[in-house]
């Protein structure tokens, strides 16, 4: 734009890439960036560059983490038996958010999609069999979205892990909280219906 | 959070601080940035100290620069008899981008406002008088926001400019284009009326 700093219109095409960031929310963010405390400003453009350097993946989950092992892994009081499988690494935070698993992790890094030319082999799939064949895991809790690639995957994945001696689970269909039966679409009606539970 | 990189959450309380970004938004912005090309992460993190570090105020109209002059004052083809007066250097983006105005700018970095205690002092408002004073400056545009604020701000203007023998105009109110007659308040339908043109 005609009457502006180079700096301040590439700061807005860097923000503009960010998800539903638009043209004018970025111009928005930068001048407040602009006007912000100094050490904000820096803690952030600092914050940015540390977690593309320092920030790598767990050797045991793949989760994000600054050292050898994640937070998680590290933790020995969690319950060893069992092992949540998810698609993301972001996803253990959601899971973690909630606070009602114990266990540990496991991130695939995708799912199943012969749509976008993703098979197994793209998956963090053999390092999960070692830990189920090496540990005494008890439960796999399949954990990816309910969705076609995310039922594929986690079927997958149940028959390779069934025959390893470890439990296989999947998160439940169902509706959501504070959810109307009368707006629920039909497939999720009918999982709901099929997931029931004695009360 | 428990299991996340400190990094990550360092990122997280930073984004944080941006307008209208709250947890679930910065939690995922910065697994997007986690997740971008190294290059585009690179760029955000400089631009954002580029703006801190190197874009400070022209010293002819305040607007944002990497230069001693923006590049509007060191355009010599605009008009040089007009000055549209805004509140905040961003406010010249938006006029920029209608590209209806091809004078010259000041930014008077706020508005007197008794409410937070901003009094004429505050402003950026006697190198605008030197402006007009020492160039031949015949109108002078007031681009204020239209509230309370902006039209005391306007008028307290108006009256310093006058006796140095510029016209002083105000931006017109009216109503929104695309606007809907029904939904007007009241305030802006009266000074709809008192606007109007022939055609």
């Amino acid at each position: 734009m005609e009457g502006q700093s180079v700096y301040l219109t590439q700061l807005v095409e860097s923000l503009q890439m960010l998800p539903g960031v638009g043209k004018k929310s970025a111009q928005r963010l930068a001048y407040y960036i602009m006007k912000m405390p100094q050490q904000e400003a820096k803690r952030l453009s600092e914050s940015i560059s540390n977690v593309r350097n320092k920030v790598k993946e767990c050797i045991v989950c793949s989760n994000f983490t600054e050292n050898e092992k994640c937070p998680i892994c590290m933790n020995e009081k969690r319950d060893k038996e069992s092992i949540c499988v998810v698609q993301e690494a972001k996803d253990i935070g959601v899971m973690e958010r909630i606070g009602e698993y114990n266990g540990y992790y496991h991130v695939l890094k995708g799912v199943i999609s012969p749509m976008e030319g993703i098979g197994p082999d793209e998956l963090n799939i053999p390092s999960l069999l070692n830990r189920i064949r090496e540990g005494k895991i008890k439960e796999v809790i399949v954990a990816t979205n309910p969705n076609v690639e995310g039922e594929a995957t986690a079927m997958y994945l149940a028959k390779l892990i069934r025959p390893l001696g470890a439990k296989v689970t999947r998160i439940a269909h169902g509706l959501p909280v504070g959810g109307d039966i009368e707006y629920a679409d039909e497939v999720t009606l009918s999982r709901a219906m099929q997931g029931r539970m004695e009360i």
